[in-house]
């Protein structure tokens, strides 16, 4: 590499060389403020609806609450696992969904993707004319899509898309939040262990930090995966393993975590994969990745249910049609 | 996870939990014992031919030459840059391809993964009657399917796979083997900085722990590329960026090296891409990912020659076709 060539790297770039401001401390507090927590059942107390109390919604309901709002949900016909949640969570019972949109005057969505716009459609037949925060990983187009749906049924619509686990412990999870009135949603939704952040960009924005992070996360997931079941299938899993451990040697857990962390969860991440591949194309970018990532989750998404499977379990759950 | 799956999930396995000689250091001294190395000019030299000093092949053909082989290469019809690869790396010209395989005990062949079967095709006309060892990355029908060229001239196949960069620094770099003659190979090869390792399971089994580990290397990192292409073509990298700093601290740094590392190299490796695609429909895996990832490594072929990309030019290399 040349002198100018080597200049060009060294430049900074936010790749790998933001601004001193970006940095982990700073952005945990580049959230906006926290609103002044209101007394409970004082005038000012913001009722906001969750759609629904699944492992995720329970959570940053009961985060959202912390920070003095009144969280609704609405228990007619969901299952008794959802209202344990829910209950856990501190959250209100408004009964139907006609009656939780009547009483908020905001709803934050948080279902799997491939229910996102669907739920949507329910929410403003309704007429619901508060804010409706999608937090789903959705495509931005699907997120517009759904601001369409929304802002027709006469509502405010914010893009949304959270990043990390379900928000217990504080620093562990992001909502990114996008559109006109995202700054006022993540004064709002800025609550206990949860830091809801603006992104630049209008709707669609929000969506595309989310799809572009578990583009990653979840993508090369299913790609170790994947290439542990070749080797495994083919019976050349010791001599990989041992090159691993010479070259690669952080791999091996990482496959099994993988395995792991996402058996049951699988099931969930086929709509996401799908909506990331949708994003690759509509960015023309191939597609193929996320494809072959939520083949991987399909095959997987047996694991739902019942005991968790051996990592050899996994693998070979991968490779069940092997030609002959 | 209730009791027993923990006690599943923590039982012993070869991906985490090897025997206790499955160490790096165990493995390093796995090869066979390296041959007397004879007397240069001796009688029980043996005589190798490379085909053909590329990068990685001139090293391996320097290495191999350091255990005490005498190497030839065919400088016939070569460009200038090949000529000086060899003639640095101490290598013989035989000249003609035909000269060289009438010379040759054992050939090596260290070539782009579209051109090994053609070479193969070459040396069985001239009827090599000697070892011919495939160093390519190619899938193992590949590898078998010219292990089938070889017989039929009268030859003694071998199947290969090198792992690592071109073998200069001692313990960077290992080439598998597989087949009837890997074990007497494995001991004529592993000289200098490169190790030479059998892997049970005859022809094919080699190439197939080169097209797992691949796949996992070159694959990551063009879907890495791919998600930072994505992030900068919609215009939110700063806050993937910032999010990253966060939660994922390391792959800001390994997307540039990722762009940095492999630009120049891209145009070799669509073709491994498309191996590792056949290898992982073979059995019975999603053959997506790695259609993605020749496509990545297709758009970056562009910088074969010229001066090194910007991390920036290379994102926008891969999104040229966004769609209106």
């Amino acid at each position: 590499m040349r002198c100018r060539d080597r200049r060009r790297w060294a430049a900074r770039s936010v790749w790998t060389a933001g601004p001193p401001w970006c940095t982990p401390q700073a952005v945990a507090g580049l959230g906006p403020r926290r609103p002044r927590r209101a007394k409970r059942g004082g005038s000012d107390m913001t009722t906001i609806g969750l759609l629904h109390p699944g492992e995720m919604g329970s959570m940053v309901g009961a985060a959202v609450r912390s920070g003095g709002s009144r969280v609704l949900w609405a228990g007619e016909g969901r299952s008794a696992a959802t209202r344990k949640r829910a209950t856990d969570a501190g959250l209100e019972d408004a009964g139907s969904l006609a009656a939780l949109v009547r009483a908020s005057e905001v709803i934050v969505s948080v279902c799997p993707p491939a229910a996102a716009a669907e739920q949507a459609e329910q929410v403003a037949k309704l007429r619901f004319a508060g804010t409706y925060v999608d937090g789903n990983a959705v495509s931005p187009a699907t997120a517009r899509e759904i601001g369409g749906i929304i802002e027709k049924g006469g509502a405010t619509f914010v893009d949304g898309g959270i990043i990390g686990p379900p928000p217990v412990k504080p620093g562990t999870t992001r909502l990114y939040l996008s559109g006109k009135s995202a700054e006022r949603m993540a004064a709002l939704l800025t609550a206990g262990p949860l830091a809801a952040i603006v992104v630049p960009g209008g709707p669609g924005a929000a969506s595309t930090v989310k799809m572009a992070y578990a583009s990653w996360t979840k993508g090369s997931a299913a790609l170790l995966l994947a290439s542990c079941a070749l080797a495994a299938a083919e019976g050349v899993e010791e001599s990989l393993v041992r090159e691993w451990k010479i070259s690669q040697p952080e791999l091996s857990a990482r496959a099994e975590s993988a395995a792991k962390g996402n058996s049951r969860k699988a099931w969930r991440f086929i709509g996401e994969m799908e909506e990331i591949a949708a994003t690759f194309a509509a960015a023309g970018l191939p597609d193929d990745f996320h494809k072959g990532a939520a083949e991987i989750y399909q095959r997987m998404a047996i694991y739902k249910e019942g005991p968790a499977p051996s990592f050899a379990d996994v693998l070979r759950a991968l490779t069940p049609r092997r030609p002959a």
